[in-house]
């Protein structure tokens, strides 16, 4: 008898997920990456059934400008992880997507052999929705995949705007991939990145090893001048096409956690991060309540020309569309439903 | 006979301030400061009133470290745009006032000649409330003061946290105060803060005239790497105590202005500002409301530990705060009241 009112539909695929069966897999997060209402709906009921089953993979970010060698690397450490026994799952969340629609990351073409492993998953960004909302997807999938087993969840994104932001906010160990590239430590110091990364790794460095090793410098530098009181990552060399530095990479990857586990900080990461995504869902769903209350979404293109006009403050123009919501009946606009805009 | 049912106290306060009365100034950034919500609706009308004449000044922001000369700085440009017949009115957004209550910035003893010139007008941070909060009052007071016919607003920060960015939010022109020290100009790119800066300029040069030139290379070389395709800041030697490179900066600011003049960029700007802060109240105002219901307030220690616990999930958690909000008698709150908060 299903628990908590859920249909015989949604227990049967919740079991499947807890099989690891691939079909109800795949199935599960089409429902998590739908926008219609009923299944945003369904996939909370889902989500919720499988809840005491979540917590248990190693959640890895990896980051990366784009050529820095991101999938090769991935297939290695995945290959890596299977040759000693380990399961893991392949998310993506590709920026691009939300604006092209296509998904160029966690292709499967672009890991062949990880992809004919039985102990590995990979799947594609959610190739539609604002970031927010393929995070929100991306964030949900992780948990399916920690129900259905896998030891290791790694999500990979691209090291542009905020979408490497939100993979640092959804893992326990965030790593940078980059290329001996001068100045590519500005660039990531710019992005506001470096101070989350745990973990830097400088692939292709077999290509030019006394490039790999200023690059090295360069960030060692760095970081000892933006954390002087704090704990300074580990910079790694990688060759990932050869396959070299991928064992160390994940030794690293166990060292880091190991001692956030000591320091109880592993623990304390994962509440701050589920306390920030329930927030962040708050104020995105007040946000799209506001903008799709009819008649807020009926004066706002003439109270934004008064504002930027001068002909109002700023002040009165919120205070315009705030009495305008109030007043309207608002849409049943709930978090469930906003996740996916 | 007063416009738009504003009374008689209000439009001699608007009379004052136009007229340049410091004691009407001052009586009209208390009233933008205080939070009481009859306050809030008084100064929204006088600001309502004085719109038409807003705009007209020349809107500085200076950030720079604790301990770049800012204040030195500040008064020595105050006298030069004093020497050439220009007014000035200096503001201030204090990041530390809003957990200390106190008011390092802005200070008149910190500006001993400067504040005994008519053509000046002094004002120390909002010491009360969020950093939105007093980036709101001073934005304010800013418009305060162009009303009141002031050719030249400077709003001074310090180079820390979130503070830096709402000035730079505010102002035509953002310039960046620093010391000729290895790695600041790496501290101000992981702020995020370099790519707003519209001026660089290292003060202290004739301490060591090497060093900041060493720095101001460091700076330019940076800039080069981050800025490969946009055009490049100027970065200026200073030494504020014994006034040199002040005309310099002056120069530097009128060339920013009349480039951005010239490309339409100076309006644009000053539009995309009214806009975002048009949504920055909004987004708070909307925030504030949902904290403020009472029974999301019941409820929301239970539900932040379940969240933290994965008893639930975030989205769950986001559509209780959502159903509790929309269920129970919303607070009057408005824009206007939350201001302050």
């Amino acid at each position: 008898m299903p628990a908590d009112g859920m249909d015989r539909a949604l227990s049967d695929l919740a079991a499947g997920v807890r099989r690891r069966e691939r079909r109800a897999l795949a199935k599960a997060i089409t429902l998590i990456e739908s926008t219609r209402p009923d299944h945003r709906r369904s996939a909370q009921t889902l989500l919720a059934a499988l809840m005491p089953h979540t917590g248990g993979a190693v959640r890895l970010g990896v980051s990366g400008v784009p050529g820095a060698g991101k999938s090769t690397f991935i297939e290695a450490l995945g290959m890596h992880l299977i040759e000693r026994g380990r399961t893991l799952a392949v998310l993506a969340i590709d920026p691009s997507s939300t604006v092209s629609g296509g998904s160029i990351l966690g292709d499967k073409t672009r890991m062949e052999r990880l992809s004919q492993q039985e102990a590995a998953f990979i799947r594609p960004s959610p190739s539609r929705g604002s970031l927010g909302g393929v995070a929100q997807m991306t964030r949900e999938t992780m948990l399916l995949c920690e129900a259905a087993g896998f030891d290791v969840v790694i999500v990979e994104t691209v090291g542009v705007g905020q979408s490497e932001a939100a993979v640092a906010g959804m893992t326990d160990v965030f790593a940078l991939l980059q290329l001996p590239n001068t100045g590519d430590e500005l660039q990531a110091i710019k992005r506001g990145i470096v101070e989350r990364a745990d973990l830097i790794a400088i692939n292709k460095a077999d290509i030019d090893l006394a490039a790999a090793r200023r690059a090295r410098g360069q960030w060692l530098h760095a970081l000892a001048l933006l954390r002087a009181e704090e704990s300074v990552p580990p910079v790694l060399l990688l060759a990932a096409l050869r396959g070299e530095g991928v064992a160390e990479f994940w030794q690293a990857v166990e060292r880091c956690l190991a001692h956030a586990r000591a320091q109880g900080r592993f623990e304390e990461r994962r509440r701050e991060q589920a306390l920030a995504w329930m927030w962040e869902l708050v104020e995105r769903g007040l946000m799209h309540r506001l903008r799709t209350s009819p008649a807020v979404r009926l004066a706002l293109p003439e109270t934004e020309r008064s504002v930027a006009a001068g002909r109002m403050t700023p002040a009165q123009g919120a205070e315009r569309l705030f009495s305008l919501m109030a007043s309207a009946k608002t849409l049943p606009g709930t978090a469930g439903t906003c996740a996916g805009i």
